[in-house]
């Protein structure tokens, strides 16, 4: 089993989309899904991003800014979109939005936001560097601008 | 409730992309992943190109040409892309094809594909019109062709 | 661990009947079950009979003819007859019809039937020889038969 | 919906045989299926031949003498067989016997028993009366007896 | 690996509390939770307190006097409460009743209970002794008494 | 169905725990629970707490603060806190606290913690006033002083 590369790449080979169909044992009795199996979706989808970027198993660290905007209904489709925002030496920032889709009239709308921090494992179960993560595009570059001082804010709030 | 218009939409309207990964229960003592996971998986996503066209309930009718090329190990993900490739009144063909991606290198293979027929039901459960797929690419426009000639092989196994 | 015999078993010596219960999860907002459910329990119970068979561990390789004739309901009771049809070599082919009870009349009709192949594994993971299923009925022998069409169609699609 | 006929029945009419497939899921860290699971199918094998029966709806009201001879373990195959033995008035007592299979060896032993007690429910959520249940076999026979001895002991104990 | 100290503990040492919700694909079509599935978070809880006490590996061997006595509804809290009873050298007896909780009103009734045997098992699969439960309260100490007389009447009907 | 009454409950009443094993279908490659699994339970202890205050239908609206501090390893009991920390008209606050035990050790320790908002629904889908949470002791005191920081928190963060 050969080690990963540790050469930059870019953004853009982490995208993540992931697309589920709402089931009955997923909603409560207002026939929306719940908070909790959204939570599920979102790591599984920025977990893979992650993978997608180190290579490595990855663990997930830190929740930061969840936000559920509006409810998804029971026959309604999730849509998830997950990329990497920045590479902090053996963690990483990945961003994701959460979307719900009527198969009846095509319309969509986003529900769900948030940022999960993993940190990268080697064979040896110990934390390993990752390589940086190029951003290219405007929305790229300043996700990872922002990254940076959601880090400041979460080593601030551990401290505290 | 409105009625889903019944104008012509384009094949590339359909396209479905899902992302899954393979867990423990999903596998067999060889350690792949069961080809009935597989198959319940195509069906969700042809049966979701088919619902993004149709805008309507739809129900498995036939399954054809289902082929597996090579297994899908635990741990890898998996990745299925289905869209639209003909419409036939109340019935219209989906073409799926499954891809195991190596989360550890990247690599991507294809694993099986295959062709699902649906019927679309209106709100009384009748089979009900749909709308043309409209196909642009030369790719799409192969398929259109192909999925006729299906079609034909299909009604005649039925009388035989 | 000993090595599976490789004497000859009769057809009847693999008939698999699995029965299940349809669960809200599987329903569609039809309340009928959803065709990918029913083409995983097919393959669970096909590749059951070709393990009761071939004694190894067996890998899905094509289905064949798969029809959906009626939807089964919510609170109906699935049932499940698969058999081995005929051997070749290292893969076989199994059929297998699906029923829908319902537990207030007793009646019960045909709703989907299919034909498997599956390939069967020895301890290193290598494809390897089956022992012959010998057909007895009227009805065993014309399926052993009418295999033989079928994987002359199907090797003739693989060309093609 | 017509009121199901209050007929007798023969016990042979409600004998019910399912086969499950041991998943990782459903074992403990000795590689053995889990007790709770077990019981679960047991349940599920004795609640459909109590509804083949009485054609109504069935909950569950006791369950006596559950012993379990010996483990099942991963990738063997789970059979259970029930059947009614015996009506009172608006409840049912059903007998159950669970084996595992060996998919190698093709050997069966059995591993675990148990009575389930069932009441019958009509559409207004009210007890009903359940029609007899005539054994005609030998062992249906000795079993019809034995449950009305069960049946005194288990009143017995409600009252002490 | 070390091996669990052979000292004795108390019995209130093992109390465990389960809390689930009632899911739509755990009831039956009168909205209330299935017989199994209460059976199954009764042998996990059962099975949680025997650990607890044995720090070792447990198998399910025995359930008697496993009684419903009023229904769990769909949206309902399920609490378990499990405890040892009493330790019969290798095997123990664990005592659990279930309770359902309204969400809306806040009340809480007795819904099930039942004994659960269990034998322990120590790192080469062997049956291993247990260290005694000590009764503190005269609950535990009334339960201690009764678990010798229950364990009495199992031997007796296994010799029957 | 009556209206839930609007006077004050103590913060004690709204105390959650629950207890889940961790099963092999929620851990990755390293042997350690996922994540999105662990957030999962985290939200329905979190609904649980709201619910025994409010006596409503709840719905996530946001997540803070979400920290893993040390994974949990297949076979661990996973044991969950929950309690309302203060209630703001409409909305409320809980925290939750993630404890592992193993079951050989009966070692426990804290392994994540979060802080969940939630909205109430009255019976027309409405978001409805809740009654306060009152605080008795030091920590319920603290807690509630800090959830009025945390929410400026989360209102400034929503208008940035």
């Amino acid at each position: 089993m050969s080690t990963p590369a540790i050469t930059p790449k870019h953004v853009s080979d982490s995208i993540t989309e992931m697309t589920e169909l709402v089931l009955p044992n997923d909603t409560n009795n207002l026939g929306t899904i719940l908070g909790g199996k959204v939570m599920h979706l979102m790591d599984v989808a920025c977990a893979i991003a992650a993978r997608r970027h180190t290579g490595r198993t990855v663990v997930t660290a830190e929740v930061d800014s969840l936000s559920f905007l509006s409810p998804i209904h029971a026959g309604e489709l999730v849509v998830l979109k997950a990329a990497v925002n920045r590479v902090f030496h053996t963690s990483l920032e990945v961003g994701v939005k959460v979307f719900a889709e009527n198969l009846r009239t095509g319309q969509r709308r986003q529900t769900a936001s948030a940022y999960f921090t993993f940190v990268a494992f080697d064979e040896n179960g110990q934390p390993t560097p990752i390589p940086a993560a190029i951003p290219d595009t405007a929305d790229e570059k300043r996700r990872f601008e922002e990254a940076a001082m959601r880090r400041e804010a979460r080593l601030k709030r551990k401290k505290g």
